[in-house]
């Protein structure tokens, strides 16, 4: 069964230069895969108008059909992403008036007024929808271009999250039927090239499913096997397949062993 | 001055579907920076030979200077790096004498064998160059294609770094004269859209540099101010941004606090 497509666009500096680890990716990744999407690529870009417009371009043309764009959302003159999408889109950017009383409510309980750059993030593409920000200043936004789902999410991964979970995992547990089936478990005592030649032959045997080796798995310490599939058949073959494999396991690896993993 | 680009290329389902957190990007991110690169764009793509031919052909059509690719060096089917460099470039995968001598004695130390999903790992582009690695079993490499440099390493983070930092760091120092001078500090007592005007102003007395504040800084408290520029003049430049902008804030906004920022 093919799954609808997803990209994630992550936009600041500071993912190139390494000052920022990309959580957000993860996060908004493991997110899209439970809501059933194949998420093709992630990509960090810069905070470049010239450089982001040709990216977004390029991702248009590929049709995904959700993109998730985090990043470049704030106050300051760096802070491009909603005037990217209004280029990229050709949707002006006009200043919405329910972004602006979330703004205004924001910063006046915090004690500030509403400067230019405050009522700068305000400004969002026509026909956007807004998203609010439970968290911080910047609202979200959502709009559809060409089919496309388009999300506008902050960077600051609190925030991030805060928009996600509310607004988009709803709407699109909503829109998207298809369901993932998965199972994990953990290696101790053996190393990737021993166990590699098992794989293959259980890859072969449910072409359909995603069978895969992790030597380094969220810091564990064994080798992490994740076995994953979709649709309605994939929770039995997901199953069969997990048998089959530690089956494998146990027969042809000296010493190895198997355990649960959490998380 | 404009300085020579970079791309990185991370592979891997674990990466799109939030198994790993990228922290590889990050750090070859900030390596090339400082080896007085631009890194244009990270992406992250699946273990997928077509999406991932087709996404290669567009890297090289931008033609960036030097392109990282980590994972999928390993010994598993999905372990198509180098399968997807030989389609993209044309250039043959041959068995390499001595990334096999490199694999045999990793693997005999361990006290294992040869087996065919081992001996797979030495079968390198025609023209690349063996990259040692001092970790684990798969070797990395180094080949020229249309003038691009192409670094391919292994996902596992340490693999990747020893790679890195015994064999790119001294060629690419080499291959680049180009310096780069950055300085850091931290405001506390302030939120980002207050300080905003001051650096929108810096910024445009200082069209050349890099003026940015991280509000999520490697985890730290308050919002970090990053300037950053390269060539000869900007080691004097970067310094008198950040007295100006220092300025500006203190007399601007009421209890700001300077601090220096480690790391």
């Amino acid at each position: 069964m093919s799954l609808p497509t997803a990209e994630i666009v992550c936009l600041g500096n500071e993912l190139l230069i390494g000052v920022t680890i990309n959580t957000n990716a993860a996060f908004i990744g493991e997110q899209l895969t439970k809501l059933g999407y194949e998420v093709r690529r992630v990509t960090s870009i810069r905070d470049d108008l010239e450089l982001a417009l040709e990216f977004f371009k390029e991702v248009f043309e590929r049709k995904p059909n959700v993109i998730v764009v985090t990043g470049g959302l704030g106050p300051t003159y760096d802070d491009i992403q909603l005037e990217v999408i209004s280029k990229a889109t050709g949707l002006e950017l006009v200043e919405n008036r329910e972004a602006l009383k979330q703004i205004k409510k924001y910063y006046t309980k915090k004690g500030y007024g509403l400067t230019p750059e405050r009522k700068k993030m305000a400004l969002l593409p026509k026909t956007a929808r807004v998203l609010d920000n439970g968290v911080g200043g910047a609202p979200g936004c959502h709009l559809i271009y060409k089919g496309m789902e388009i999300f506008c999410l902050p960077g600051v991964p609190t925030e991030m999250k805060d928009i996600f979970i509310r607004h988009i995992v709803p709407y699109l547990a909503k829109k998207n039927s298809i369901r993932m089936f998965e199972t994990k478990f953990m290696l101790l005592n053996c190393i990737e090239s021993q166990i590699a030649p098992y794989i293959n032959k259980v890859k072969k045997d449910y072409p359909e499913l995603y069978v895969k080796s992790h030597p380094a798995y969220k810091d564990k310490v064994g080798i992490v096997i994740h076995i994953s599939g979709t649709g309605e058949e994939s929770e039995k073959k997901v199953e069969e397949a997990k048998e089959e494999l530690q089956k494998l396991f146990l027969e042809n690896v000296p010493s190895i062993e198997i355990v649960p993993v959490e998380g």
